[in-house]
């Protein structure tokens, strides 16, 4: 077995929490405006569309486009469906709700304990400026931002897992995915990536998410932490002091 | 005018100091072989072949493929011409010697400066790994690795700099592309970007470098901290007590 080099990870979900970060930023921008929605049915909502707009461009119906732009369509049909009616400026704002989520308490000090031993980057169907916001905004130090732009296809088509472990000039062997969803994960290790599963229970409300993951992983970890404690990065004490 | 919002940087020669570095490199791996080269003039003839060999794919001749494989091509021209054979992992060693090239000593602190206040990127023909292995060695902290393996194509192709923009979700007149070559800065002038210029006198050795820039920029300096000084980033006296 090759020496795991790079550790790359999905993102939404996996290190930062996207339903109360966006159900946090449309009321912020939506109820001054006298709007009254239940806000994180507004985000499952949004989140919703996510994969059939991907599913387009993975089947080839449309060119590929940063998911800045199928956010974009997307929170246009959510906003239809609700009858309600922005501005452009307001509607650019909330759209770019998805640069300002937050991060899980665990993923910053865990990327930061990882990155004196691994190559980092996130592969995340996240568009490049989307990741560098979010990095600045949580304290996440890549070294590169990896993923669907670079690879202009969407997770979880093999050639993006595959494009990553490239542009970091190593056999997917050598590269570690890391995801809180199983089916990220399979995606990678078909195409022979290493994976390690995080559990994030409360990703879609509390106790949505998956415990356990639905395949065979090489590391399976409660947080980011955990997971360098696990590949020899922090000791146990470490782990607890940091969380 | 718009506000700057991001700085994209040249590497070879603006920020890093290929041809010592090169020249060491190749002394260091070629001398105990019982070798005796001209170590500056191996390192100019395999400069010399960058051009040419980027040439082919900016034509349309060669696909695109990493600088590390362009490098690669060149080197066994390179050796050829000298008579050197060398074995298959020597070889491969050597040619990532680009990846362990030296900063100039203004760099580091002068990105660390401007990060504070713009998102910073190399926009260099170098391949993703070969700038992720510059920034790990010389501590430059980027925000996400732009130009040529992502726009897939070499500067000074317009692509490159445009790409490397809308990457950042900016217009090219909110962008500074920054060079120590007038040729990188006109191209990228010519798309609409912000322009500035770093002297570096030494590049090709002594005193062989451009000492002005031959066209008009926003900004010519002689370091990346005195272009953070112009940029109102630090003030004078930091910039002399970080030199």
């Amino acid at each position: 077995m090759q020496p795991i080099k790079a550790i790359i990870f999905d993102v939404f979900g996996t290190l930062v929490n996207w339903r109360g970060s966006i159900a946090r930023e449309a009321q912020h921008l939506l109820q001054p405006l006298g709007l009254r929605v239940d806000w994180l049915a507004f985000a499952d909502a949004w989140r919703a569309q996510y994969q059939p707009a991907m599913e387009q461009v993975r089947s080839g119906q449309l060119a590929f486009c940063k998911l800045d732009a199928l956010h974009s369509r997307n929170l246009a049909l959510v906003l239809a469906d609700l009858g309600i009616t922005l501005d452009a400026a307001t509607f650019k704002q909330l759209n770019l709700a998805w640069h300002r989520l937050d991060a899980w308490p665990d993923a910053a000090p865990g990327l930061h304990a990882l990155r004196s031993h691994y190559r980092l980057a996130p592969c995340s169907n996240g568009n490049i400026s989307l990741m560098v916001d979010l990095a600045r905004r949580n304290g996440f130090a890549w070294d590169a931002i990896l993923g669907a732009e670079l690879a202009r296809d969407y997770k979880p088509k093999p050639e993006v897992y595959l494009n990553a472990a490239s542009a970091f000039d190593l056999e997917p062997s050598q590269t570690l995915m890391v995801a809180a969803h199983s089916s990220d994960l399979a995606a990678a290790c078909a195409v022979g990536l290493r994976t390690a599963f995080i559990a994030r229970p409360d990703e879609y409300g509390p106790n949505t998410g998956e415990l356990q993951p639905g395949l065979a992983v090489d590391y399976a970890a409660a947080s980011v932490l955990e997971l360098a404690r696990q590949l020899g990065v922090t000791s146990r004490q470490q782990e607890h002091s940091q969380q």
